[in-house]
């Protein structure tokens, strides 16, 4: 199994400033390869707090994205964080200056546009293509922007580089009935098909609330067969079915 | 200073089918009172995944807040994890119970429901006005629903038993220049006042694109003195100040 932990750097993120987009994306554009978000976590712009989310985040999971953090500015602490965590000095980028040369002209690149260049030793660059300032990558951890449209081009360029799971498909059914109704048998069936996750997930606020089962694994034959024992099971109940 | 996590827990966060709202919801909450949230993590609805999470922010921080997983289905795992978190049995009580009963009458009240009444020994129980099952409390930990509605009822009931913190204030200013001229000087503000926490923002996608600096702590005019201050180096870099 290939899995992903996504850990966003930012106070801004926490104190509800600034809505994560990052999260969403990740999630979605990693299941289309198959690769299981399994967890997130958000944290402040604290040195000690990346250091320890990284550890055992990298640790656990096949890789880890970080979001945030990697700008020029006292508050984006990422990249110092990620080499201290890794144990090894942060450097500056022969390739990572020559991008922001090109961008910026010799003029500009002041002493806070060359810490852009900084990368921990043995790390390998991720492009940016929206504002050249580079991501980089050591090993199972990519290190990333904070800005979505960024962030985007960045996985944009990895992508690929990624290995690739079985690919994860859903199937949903939705039914008009209570939940503690539904519970006991919805237990059986799941019982019955270990290798699919089944979740039940009641909606209070729609039109007609309700209570959506999503079935989720690899093997759409599993999928059709469990919705077909849903299905059967709210007729027991003498529940609707929605929608499908 | 008080401060406070979140844990998220649930399959449906991670895989994107359902949006969080929950987090930016407590922030704000939190933040009114003056308690920082440091960290939000989001997890799958696993029982090591859980215990693992709660040992960790509730030895943290002054608050853990978990929002998910105390239903009535098979996924609902989360009371469980955190009595067997805390090392003790869960145990059905009774007046939680009660709740339920006055709610779904004698007859509906099955074992799925009843479930509901379950929470780890010594915990206390948290109101909720929607739909009767109850939260509780063990400890500094809070154990909510995850439906938004629900889960901000629950908020609603406890909010006046968290100690307050000092107010949190934040002041903002907008310039129009690019962050890697800005940077070495707010460096400096930032050095001079290690009270405030400065952040900076570039906005790429505003119709001006602009850095957003934010000042925040709990004095009011050490955060105009800053705030005057990024002003002065604006008008150094020969930069607009777009809004205040």
């Amino acid at each position: 199994m290939v899995n992903a932990a996504v850990l966003v750097i930012g106070n801004e993120i926490l104190s509800g400033r600034t809505k994560d987009a990052n999260v969403a994306y990740l999630g979605a554009e990693l299941a289309a390869r198959g690769i299981i978000l399994a967890e997130v976590r958000i944290i402040r712009d604290d040195q000690a707090a990346i250091i320890a989310a990284l550890d055992t985040l990298r640790a656990s999971y096949t890789y880890v994205f970080t979001s945030g953090g990697i700008g020029p500015t006292h508050d984006d602490i990422t990249s110092a964080a990620v080499a201290k965590a890794f144990g090894v000095d942060l450097v500056r980028d022969p390739e990572a200056v020559r991008r922001l040369q090109e961008r910026h002209g010799a003029g500009e690149l002041n002493a806070a546009r060359l810490k852009m260049a900084e990368i921990p030793r043995g790390a390998s660059l991720i492009d940016n293509p929206v504002s050249a300032a580079p991501g980089f990558r050591i090993e199972n951890v990519f290190v990333l922007a904070g800005v979505p449209r960024i962030l985007q081009a960045m996985f944009d360029g990895l992508r690929s580089s990624l290995a690739e799971g079985a690919a994860q498909i859903s199937r949903t059914i939705a039914l008009l009935v209570r939940e503690g109704d539904l519970a006991d048998g919805l237990t059986s069936i799941q019982e019955s098909h270990p290798l699919v996750e089944i979740g039940s997930y009641p909606n209070f606020t729609a039109k007609q609330p309700h209570v959506a089962i999503v079935a989720r694994g690899t093997d759409p034959s599993e999928l059709e067969r469990v919705i077909a024992e849903v299905r059967a099971l709210a007729g027991q109940l003498g529940a609707l079915v929605l929608e499908e």
